[in-house]
């Protein structure tokens, strides 16, 4: 391997890179990185080499460029466009089981149109984080097979704005896809179904093989066409800031299952526990503060702990 | 053993009796068997003989008092007092979390004290469901060692109304027993943490040895000076009446324990699976309907059902 073809993703996320205001009840926190892209590419890369494919304006500070560039993630698809980075500002009160979206600001965000490098094409394993479903099919169109025929495991994310203004588009992506990663308002929603237990199982009728339905402070359902599996939340006293819980949640989760080369039902219910892991870290302080100075090491640890937690 | 010392139970529950007034989405019921001891008695009786302290008025229809009979709880303390009996209307809507309370009348409740029968003392297992908590004390009061050197376990619930009017009262009740059974919004009044694992955590320095706390649809948390466990719900697809659920969880969990005479946290921790699935049976029909008519094998192959949704 040669300097001009780079080490090749194992793990290819498209999705936000944002600068965040965030309120909760323990305090606050101003232009901090922020994004789904970001929370995944951080949570991955403590298992895999992960590319991110996104868009930052030229206001997006150099410190947060190399912490990302730290980290074995690959920023050759990360675009640097003229203009201001995308912006977000909420607040979380009570007990931050909701975020209120105050300001956003989609900026260089708002005519982005992902292309992904021929090493990206080829990823085995690829995240479609929230963004519109034309979006979302237009990346899955440039895929090409992996090399050496391996196994390929794409999974979606998306929010209630897809599901209310674009769910034809949302059911396309549903039939291309092989996960559905979604909270649980958005899969009754999705789904049509007030019983989450229904609306998950019903979810798969629309293609993907399997379904995960996260429950915040709850955890997290797996609904697959084998087997069903029921994961509580790592048990967290100390909650400052939710953002970027469910991205984090999902880049444990597919670096898990990314490192291991690993795509069955089963394989998935055990990576679960690496992303209720990444997840426990990333809201435990503001931005990426915690997850960013976590080590392998501390996750295995804390894995091991949530493992007890759920065990007979 | 002759006629005159009839066999003791092996669990006691101390509680109401009820007639239930219930709404909703999935319908209405008027008039139906209901209350905290009734519920845990009939989930109990599926693993053991159960004795049930309480009192109804002279309305008390015979087909209700029959379905206990028939079914190895012990009614020698179940008092039959001038009047009428216990009345509580309630609805529920949306997702169905919450009972909104429409009406309450006490009525042969008001002056119930209730009044344990020698072998009713000797219970190795006593439950303490929700009342006021002069009431648990006098209980308490009452109890004397099990024959024969058994092991012990008193465990209680309670609710928001005594968290707010009687705190003193509760906690040298949590100073006297070995558990406490209460809801997600319970446990962090009492404890006054807006946490719910230092919640739980917290209230482990009041005195009782466990914590369980119940989140409905998201199952329950076990909090144990040794070890901690969490148990998310039985994925019921089809959820029609929540009333008695917790009194329904509780009777599971005490009736495997008694049937087990067991009393660690571990064996508290296996005893939920029975408590979650006792739940699940009671909540799939309006008042009791399900849960009498529900077998040993059925709540076995629902345990075991559950087992696997929470095994890797």
């Amino acid at each position: 391997m040669t300097a001009s073809t780079p080490r090749p993703p194992q793990l290819t996320v498209v999705g936000t890179v944002a600068l965040d205001d965030v309120a909760t009840p323990a305090g606050t926190a101003n232009a901090v990185l922020g994004g789904s892209a970001t929370y995944f590419s951080v949570a991955a890369s403590l298992f895999t080499r992960v590319g991110l494919v996104g868009v930052v304006g030229e206001d997006f500070p150099r410190p947060y460029r190399e912490l990302l560039a730290s980290r074995d993630i690959d920023l050759t698809c990360l675009e640097v466009a003229a203009g201001r980075t995308f912006h977000w500002a909420g607040r979380y009160d009570g007990a931050m089981n909701a975020a209120t979206t105050l300001q956003t600001d989609l900026n260089v965000l708002a005519t982005f149109s992902p292309s992904l490098a021929p090493p990206h094409r080829k990823s085995p394993f690829v995240f479609l984080a929230n963004t519109a479903p034309a979006i979302q099919l237009a990346v899955l169109a440039q895929l090409a097979p992996p090399e050496g025929g391996a196994p390929r495991l794409v999974v979606a994310d998306t929010m209630n704005l897809w599901i209310d203004t674009a769910r034809d588009g949302l059911l396309a992506v549903l039939g291309k896809v092989d996960g559905l990663l979604v909270n649980d308002e958005e899969a009754r929603s999705l789904a049509r179904e007030r019983n989450l237990i229904a609306a998950g199982r019903k979810l798969l009728s629309h293609g993907p093989r399997f379904v995960i339905v996260k429950k915040g402070e709850h955890g997290a359902f797996l609904f697959g066409r084998d087997r069903s599996y029921a994961l509580p939340a790592y048990p967290l006293e100390d909650v400052r800031d939710p953002t970027g819980a469910g991205d984090s949640f999902a880049g444990g989760l597919m670096g898990a299952l990314a490192a291991a080369g690993r795509t069955s039902t089963a394989d998935v219910a055990r990576a679960m526990l690496y992303g209720a892991v990444t997840a426990s870290f990333a809201v435990s302080t503001f931005s990426l503060d915690a997850l960013a100075a976590v080590r392998r090491a501390d996750v295995e640890a804390r894995a091991e702990e949530l493992r007890r937690f759920v065990t007979l």
